[in-house]
Order: C-alpha cells, then sequence, then structure tokens
C-alpha cells in the first residue's frame, strides 16, 4: 500500500489529503501538523476576534479532525517533523506533548509547511507588552482572551492583515495607531489606492504613520527611531510572512529564485516522489511566466488539489498565479489582479497606467458609490495585464471581471465592448469595468475620439 | 453641412446624438421625439416609483434637454414624425401641441424608436379599473400618482418588469396577485430559476397564478378564463414589449426574422444613409451568430454609441449581444448570459445543462448565501456557451464573471481553476463560479473524479 506523508495541516496540507483520498480510497495518507488544529482559515481571524459570537472559533475549522479521520485519513496533530531522510523515505517525527522522537517511512510526501510572519527587528525592554502576531490559531485565541482589555493597540506594518486587523480593533473599541516602515501604506500598489486607504483610516480614526521605524518595545509602548513614544497595551506585528522552508531545506529541497520552495506545474518540488503546496512554495506568474511567491489561500487549495491529484496517481497541472487579492478595512475594499504598472516593466512589457472612477451602480440608485480602477495595459497590442479597484461597492466584482480578462488574454478594446448584465441596483448602463476600458481605448490611440460617454448614458 | 435627423430621444436616441456631436462638432443634429422627455431610465422607473423622494423623477433624466441644446443639438420634444422619405431624404414631423406638420431634409438618419407594450387580447367592461403599464415616463407619472390610493393591484405578467414591480408594489403597502399566461414564470429560464423566484414571491406575499389568461377587466378588477375574478383596484400589464418599427415598415426599412429592423455590424439598415439602434432593432448573438431581438437599455446606449460614431464620419462596429441581462425582485436577483440549454440546442450545439449551489461568501460569515448557477456548456469541447444565475448575493458578480468567460470563449476547466480574488467577506476559497466550473469539469469527463471539493476548502 502507497504511504503519502504529508507535512502541514492548515490549508493545503489538508486539502491535498482530501483530494488524494477522494481519488484513491486505497492509499495511505498520514498527515504531520504541529499546531493542535488542522484546516482553519487563518483569513477568517480577523471577523472571527470582531465577533466571537457570530462566527465562534469552531466555524473557522473547515472539517474537524474526526471527519477527516473518518475518511481514514491518519491526522496527528502536536507532532512536528524533525527530519526527512528523502533518499531514505522516511521521517524523525517529534510527538510534542510527550517530547517522543518517532520514525515514520513513506513513499511520497508533501511539503505543506506553510509561512511564518516575519518579526521587526526590535529591543524588547523588560516588562514589555505584549507583541502579538496573527498567523496560528494559537495567536487568534491569545488576541481573543486578551482583546477585552486592550484600550489602544499600535499595529506595526499596513499590509492586508494590519489593515483588516485596525478594523477589528476599532470594531472593538480600541484605540488603533498604525505604524508603517515604507513612506505609504501598501507601497506595491497604486499611489491611488495608498491615498484612498489613507483617507479611509483616517475616516475611522486609525492614527497612521509612515516612514518610521521601531526601535523597541517598552511597558508603556513602542518607541520609534526618531524617538517618540507610541503608548500602546499590546502591539500587533503584521510585517509580512516568509515562507517556511527550514525542513525543506535540511531535506535537500531546492528553493527557487523568491526564497521559497520551486515547483514545476505538477507541483513536484524536483526530486522524485517529493510534492509541495501551498504558502511554502513559488508560482509562475500566469502573465510575467515569472517565478512569485503568493501566500494565500485559494491559491494554496488550488495547488493542493493538484498535488493530492498527482499523489494519487492522477496528473492535474497548476497553471499559475494571477496575483488577484483582495481585502477589506472597514467600508473600503482593496483588490488587485496581474501585473502592476511596475511588475509589468519589470517583466519587459512596455505597459500604460489607466485610471478611471465609474459609479458602482446607477448614479440614481443610493447604493451607488465611487468606484476607482486602474488597469496596467500593454501598450503593444492593447492587452490587459493587470488592475486594481479601490472603492466602497462593487470592488470585488469588477476585479473578478477583470482577473478573468486578464486571464483570458482580453485586450481594453473588448473588454469595453463586452456584453455585461445591466440593471440599476446592480451596475450603470456601462460598467465600470467598461468605462476604464474605453478611457483605455481612447489613451491608446489619440486619434480615437469616440471616448467614453458618462453623461450619455441612459436608461 | 450634414445634417443628422434621429427618430427618438430616449437612450439610444440621445446616446447617438450625444457621441455623433462629441466626434464631430459641426455636424447638424436634430433630435425628434415624440415624448416630453428625452434622455430618461426607463429600468429606473421602478425605483423610483418605490421611494420618488430618494430618487426624484429628475434623477432619472440622465442628461436634460437644455445640456443636449447647450451642445448644439437640436432636440425637439412633442415632435411625432409622421413619414420618412428615404429616397427624397426628407421626413414629415408633426408638432403634436400645435397639430402642426412641417417637413425636415436630412443627409443621414438613425431609427430609434425603441419598443412599445404589448397589451394581451381582453375586454373592457364599463367603468373598468384602469390597466397600466411601464415603458414612457408619462406610464410612470401616472402610476406615481395613483399608487398611493391602491390597496390591490394584479400584474399580468411574470417577466422583469412585473416582478420587479411586484416588489415596487409590495413595499407601497399594496396587496399583489401576479398572473402569469405560461405554465411557470420565467420560462425562458432553467426551472430551477423560476422554483426559486415563485418561493421568494411566495415569501413576500405576493399570490402567484400560472397558466391563467385575463379575458375581461371590470369594475373590480379581472376576470380568468376560468370565470375566477382576480379582486384589483388597478391593473398592471407586464406582457412583454414589440419593437416600434411602424414608422420604419412604412419608409420601406426592411425588418429581421424577429421583427425588428435588420442592421449590419456598423448599425446600417440596408438602405445608404439610413441607421438604426437600440431596442427597434436586433442583434446578431455572439455565440450563436444568429439574429435575436434584445430590448435592453445597455445593449441600445452600446449599439447607439456605433451608429452615432459612423454618422459622424467614423468606423465603429457593434460586436453583437450575449443575451446578458439581470433583475431584482425583493432580495432574489435573477440573471442570465449567453445562451441558454433550449437556444443552444435550437442553435445546433450539443449542450449539456449543469447546475451547482455554493456559497457566496466565506461559509463562516454571516452575509454569506447560497447561489444557483446553471451553465450551458457545449459538449464538444467544453465550452461556456452560457449561464444562469439566482440567488440573494452575489450572483450580480457571478453572472458578470460568466459573461466575460462566455466573451471570451473560456472552457469550463479554465473557468475552474484561474485566479479571482479572494477574502472571507468577499468569495469563499473556491468562488462560486469556479464550484459550477469544477462540477462541469467532473461531468463531462467521468473518468476524471478529481471533482469538486467543497468540505476541504480551507482558510
Amino acid at each position: 500500500m502507497k504511504r503519502i506523508l504529508i507535512i502541514g495541516g492548515v490549508a493545503a496540507g489538508m486539502k491535498a489529503a482530501a483530494t488524494a483520498r477522494r481519488r484513491d480510497p486505497k492509499l495511505e495518507i498520514i498527515v504531520l501538523q504541529d499546531e493542535m488544529d488542522v484546516s482553519y482559515s487563518a483569513c477568517g481571524f480577523p471577523y472571527h476576534l470582531a465577533d466571537p459570537v457570530a462566527i465562534p472559533r469552531q466555524r473557522l475549522i473547515a472539517r474537524g479532525i474526526e471527519r477527516f479521520r473518518q475518511d481514514g485519513i491518519d491526522v496527528r496533530v502536536g507532532h512536528r517533523v524533525e527530519a526527512v531522510d528523502l533518499a531514505g523515505r522516511r521521517a524523525t517525527v517529534n510527538e510534542i506533548a510527550a517530547a517522543r522522537d518517532e520514525v515514520i517511512g513513506f513513499d511520497e510526501v508533501i511539503f505543506a509547511t506553510g509561512a511564518q510572519p516575519i518579526t521587526p527587528p526590535m529591543r524588547f525592554a523588560k516588562g514589555a507588552v505584549p507583541v502579538l502576531a496573527l498567523r496560528s490559531f494559537r495567536d487568534a485565541d491569545w488576541l481573543r482572551e486578551l482583546s477585552p482589555s486592550l484600550r489602544r493597540v499600535a499595529i506595526i506594518g499596513g499590509g492586508y492583515v494590519g489593515l483588516e486587523m485596525a478594523e477589528t480593533l476599532r470594531f472593538l473599541g480600541a484605540e488603533v495607531e498604525l505604524v508603517e516602515a515604507m513612506p505609504r501604506l501598501l507601497p506595491t500598489f497604486d499611489s491611488l489606492v495608498s491615498e484612498a486607504v489613507a483617507a479611509h483610516l483616517a475616516l475611522h480614526n486609525v492614527v497612521v504613520s509612515t516612514n518610521r521605524r521601531i526601535v523597541e518595545v517598552t511597558p508603556t509602548g513602542l518607541v520609534l527611531q526618531d524617538g517618540e513614544l507610541i503608548e500602546a497595551d499590546a502591539v500587533l506585528a503584521a510585517t509580512g510572512v516568509r515562507p517556511r522552508v527550514d525542513l525543506a531545506v535540511v531535506s535537500g529541497v531546492p528553493l527557487g529564485t523568491t526564497g521559497a520552495i520551486a515547483v514545476d506545474e505538477h507541483m513536484r518540488a524536483g526530486i522524485d516522489g517529493v510534492y509541495a503546496a501551498g504558502d511554502c512554495v513559488e508560482s509562475q506568474h500566469f502573465v510575467s511566466k515569472k517565478p512569485v511567491w503568493q501566500p494565500l489561500g485559494d491559491v494554496a487549495n488550488r495547488q493542493a488539489r493538484v498535488a493530492g491529484i498527482n499523489v494519487a496517481g492522477g496528473n492535474a497541472q497548476f497553471p499559475g498565479v494571477l496575483g488577484s487579492a483582495i481585502f477589506r478595512t472597514f467600508d473600503l475594499a482593496v483588490a488587485r489582479t496581474g501585473l502592476s504598472f511596475s511588475q509589468a516593466s519589470a517583466s519587459g512589457f512596455d505597459p500604460k497606467r489607466i485610471a478611471a472612477q465609474a459609479p458602482s451602480r446607477a448614479r440614481y440608485m443610493p447604493q451607488s458609490r465611487p468606484i476607482d480602477l486602474i488597469l496596467t495595459v500593454d501598450q503593444a497590442d492593447g492587452r490587459i495585464l493587470g488592475a486594481e479597484a479601490v472603492g466602497t461597492d462593487a470592488v470585488d466584482k469588477c476585479i473578478d471581471i477583470l482577473a478573468t480578462a486578464t486571464w483570458a488574454g482580453l485586450s481594453v478594446d473588448v473588454v469595453a465592448e463586452m456584453d455585461l448584465a445591466y440593471a440599476p441596483p446592480f451596475s450603470p448602463v456601462m460598467s465600470p469595468v467598461q468605462v476604464v476600458g474605453e478611457v483605455a481605448c481612447k489613451d491608446l490611440s489619440p486619434r480615437n475620439t469616440h471616448g467614453v460617454d458618462l453623461a450619455g448614458e441612459l436608461r
């Protein structure tokens, strides 16, 4: 009987296990997870923490350990893999609670070790306020227990997690100050997006300090490089993650240029019988064809499905990532897909940045809100290479239309003229996507003066 | 100076006028409109009628007559075109209020005469309750004035307008009974959609009678073929529209097989210098390549833009329609794009119907709702030919993703694996569109057992 060892039991690990099991009921599947929970949605932590009554802890667990065991998947929580002998096909595993080592043989292995938080370098004074991360369920549990007592929280890092948690912590009644080392929030986004987010945070009384670094955590808060003290009862470190690849490295699994495990389209890690999936691997960008590291839950799921099929004798391929992502901070949604202007330039394209603002629904509908769209367009042929969107309505819809268009290789003139579904409660006569497509058509060929006619949009 | 005559001043007429003006400031442009309003959104009537304070009458007018006149467009309201001499390039126009005829010469003409309500054949007893339509602004004005006194309204016809107005009239406090001649509501949709709509109407206390015809309107309501009386203070006839082509026919403009004006991709109506756009023309279906009549506001706008560019010496082309449409009744949204199963069969495809239900957002988010998606897939190559969607959340988003995919000619396996934007408040890890795409992949090739893994969806 073929035995599959899966190292890691969150998104990628459990998805790979479930997929392999469905595909081949005879496989022996062992999942080793160092935490005590499996199959949980880390992306849901901010919403669970904001309202643990509406979204209780167990709701974040897609499928419980017992369900997996009923399916004949041998899930072992509290087990840390110490070493993997790839040539000998065996792993040394430590049962953490019992402090006991065991050697487990396998035929094929999937590394699904995920990512881990990057902690910024800083000194800790004696009696320093707690510094929390938000990666594991244990992190979330600690923050949930602490949160009723938090009056003032400093968030380090203005990325997705920091901005989502700013909403959660304000909702819970805490004062929030956010410190970002870069000159602006979301520096990989268009500056228009950064400005919209900064304005929205100000509206919700989140104090934002950019271009500032932390040097020390003290009993009263954070000390910055310029000597200023930010008072806080606790600090949330949301300064990003890096692939968790220590075990892969010591086992001899090669990394790619991004520092994550390099895999082919079958999720094979370059050594016979060794697969990897999820936040610990790098992917090929669907547009640039270059390696990128995209540690996101939906990507992890799709990769794990491919790995799960293939360890069960199938032949699935992962087509790459587009970099599609979205998050919410308060009422504002921020989303992207494909290549940004600078990514496109760096990838050898000759891109043009096209921006337009349009109403999310028929202007006379009270729910209509302005949405800003920014396209990255290939000047050579008008193809959409990527897009960004920011606004309080229809951002998810617009970015997914544009993700589909980018995936399909559509050019801006096609997007401007295609037939989307219109009714006043859902869209203007001309979708915001078509408005920015029209603006792009006009911008790309100045002789074409039949540009967008917002005022003439009728019915 | 070249003179363009535009017959009709609602969506298509005014959009064509505005586009032609922007394209060529020297053109002489005359718009003849028999009503007293131009450039209004008939699609907005149900929302205006539900809340005329939030959405006042003038908000439905995209651009006022004076704005058009400032742009040098000669807009003449209350002018009915009696006859058009296409060979002699002149129209006989009646100024309705003055009962005065005038002959106006032109170089090129655009027919934008729209559509008109079909009234079902029925007898009117003396003192019959009022029978209203909802097509012109005058219809809407009448209904708005009448609505405070309406206690009980019978709606004839369970199409978009009937279902939208059921919501409006219930919101205004009237009891509503809806009578549909066909065996089910929305007979051109999948029966799953019809059932969902019927259940939703019942939830909102709208009484629905299908398979029943009206024979008479009396002072107390409607008498049905089987003798039953439906008591009502007023009747809303929402039994569909037909192209308003009387003037085109007597002028010698050829109609197509659908009974609407036949046009080529330049919106030329088969006679030199004669164009047509909007609800009075038929279009080519983008997938089936067959003529279809699609009287919708967004289609009218895109056609009119093409006609406007071309009368101004440009060379724009209308690529056809996909049949994308959406409407709301109460909390339920119903949408479609592309070909239905029966349309695809009739068009020579060998289609398969694929249905799936999936959550609109991460299951643990309180806003998550089930959405039903139905795909029409070409069995020959897995290409998506069309889709339908029904639900109370994310229906517009899903149908527009699928409209984009259908327009781009994507197959179900591509849709299942493409990279959309995920975060719990906006989508499950696997979008409903990808879920139905996966189900389709599985259904189309039974040997492929790596089907959708809802339970294993993590993060």
